[in-house]
């Protein structure tokens, strides 16, 4: 599959995407959106990709919905059409937390609207001093709640500061995401690539069958119990004790070895 | 309706509440808890206020349930009556998060017991540096999971900083508050009032139809898995998209004017 | 009940608890697991203990499941007897959500994989500038749900700084703990006991049927909607009310005297 709507580079198991039209600051189209839901609703069954960087391009993470491409048709749309839009950029944020690999944004400049969730629905996040995170949707005489942000923002820098931000719509700089735990780093511009491929490289050196379990529980205890979390971890963790990673690391540690890690 | 237990001034859109026995530190009563609870209950009715400040009176936010008038009563009370006043405590905390509409908690001095909920239950918290926060419950000899303690303070400050101040009922400070995003902002006692009725102006010239809706998915999505989360804001967001508040935004936007919401 | 696998003192109503092998950094190993598990089982039902401090030993605090012991056997076992263990490692963390008393860890030094887990479980943490914290099963070839974690440590620092934890391995340093509401305090190595022994007596000293029913429901509600914590806390709270505690606290107020609260 090689995407027409955005660029995709697979280089040792890292894939890099970034959207590509940095004279607008990079928004979202129709296109793009269904290209990456299905980008990454195809990940589950590919193994060469270990992990993904969602980066930025000349100088800017993504603006979000095109106002002409996308505002400006959807002012026009019947209840049906619109349904059928706010599932498509939902069923995008879906296919990111169930693609089974871990995504790390690398956001520099601009990052708002469908941006601002592209981030967010990442596992993790570095930022340049320059970026600029908007959950901007009150801006557009629209509600805070889209895309699961509501549900995410909150549990990512805590419930009052998300309120502050999806009520007025007001950038978040990239020193208050670091301080308030939206992001993992802040670096440098001329860092920010070589930062964000190299814990790609670190996690994709991991065990990835692991990974791809934390990153699902991650998501399926959102809303358990804790005694029902306890249980489901028991369930996935003992799944993962009959993975060959898990012999690899006792077998490299009694030989006093670094492991390495395959995957199964 | 026109409140005899507390103050509240309605100007531009802006109802401003605050409790009104400052020699006292504001104490809630048995009657001004119900007249809190049923003006809450009537604002998804009422058009004319956007937003709600809940400000301070005298240099104190609210001292709690008053120690002579309710506390002393309950020593002597039927489980049957212990029931009704803990859920009539409840249903002002019900009937403030399903108003519809941001509250703005600015906070002075005192801020204990029922005042560190209502402090909680709002959307927003302005604070001073003299704000004195205290979920003292425990050092009344009772628990800390008081009127939603225990669900909604780990969603604000994180867990382990909820259970330290429900354990000991120790007072959080203003700063403690803001780091750990209990308050939103810590302004000298000077700018309290011009700072909150600065933030409800901004936020009640916004889109009115979609903050009622973000503040109801705040709530809503409290418990839901992530995959329901997301189909629901599809589901909310669509319906925003369906005012004319969205359409004034692109029109503005087109005409490289400000916006101007009416909130439908 | 004397443990054979743990240290257990009793003291003035508080549990001190500490690993016991600090030439090895205090590993867990299948007796000190299942020992701990009916230990945490048994409080519900002891009156005499009323907070527990699970302490460090020898200037570490656990060095997680032994590598020897646990992790060797654990490559060998098959689907029944492994998820027979995870099941064990839960069911301690179980028992410590539910033992009706809170618990305090004193971090010091190591700190890693199940050890991590056991000063997450906690209720209230404090660390010494040396304690290391690693959810380190990545490292070992496995996932970062372990034990609950990816439910509880979410909630303790936020979704992203877990996520980078849980994926990397990482250690989080006493600071960036303190900072990001993991632990409660942080002081120096010589005044970790003392710390630790101040706050349980401070607790013990407190409402200990209020605590108990501030844990349960800080566990309890977990999960709920906002309107089923807020009723369930009326209920909750209504049964304090009835307790002697509440009317000691009254009287004692009444009287301008400290109250003695006594525990029911």
């Amino acid at each position: 599959m090689s995407p027409t709507h955005f660029r995709c580079d697979v280089s040792d198991g890292i894939a890099t995407l970034r959207l590509d039209r940095p004279d607008r600051k990079n928004p979202l189209t129709f296109d793009s959106y269904a290209e990456l839901r299905d980008w990454f609703r195809a990940q589950p069954y590919d193994d060469t990709v270990k992990a993904v960087v969602f980066g930025s391009n000349g100088g800017n993470f993504c603006s979000g919905g095109d106002v002409h491409d996308i505002i400006g048709p959807l002012t026009k749309m019947s209840m049906k059409e619109l349904l059928a839009f706010t599932r498509m950029t939902g069923d995008l944020v879906k296919a990111m937390i169930h693609c089974g690999k871990p995504v790390i944004a690398a956001v520099d400049g601009v990052c708002v609207g469908a941006g601002a969730i592209v981030a967010m629905a990442s596992d993790l996040r570095i930022a340049t001093p320059e970026a600029r995170t908007a959950f901007l949707f009150t801006r557009v005489g629209l509600a805070g709640c889209d895309m699961g942000a509501c549900a995410m923002l909150p549990r990512l820098i805590g419930q009052g500061r998300a309120a502050e931000l999806l009520y007025t719509g007001r950038a978040m700089s990239a020193e208050e995401g670091a301080t308030w735990g939206f992001f993992n780093r802040v670096v440098d511009r001329d860092a920010l690539e070589d930062t964000a491929q190299e814990m790609a490289r670190r996690i994709a050196a991991g065990p990835t069958f692991g990974h791809m379990m934390t990153k699902t529980m991650l998501n399926q205890e959102w809303s358990m119990s804790l005694d029902q979390a306890i249980e489901a971890e028991a369930q996935a963790q003992a799944i993962c004790m009959q993975t060959q990673d898990f012999t690899r690391a006792y077998n490299a540690f009694v030989a006093k070895e670094k492991p390495v890690f395959e995957g199964d």
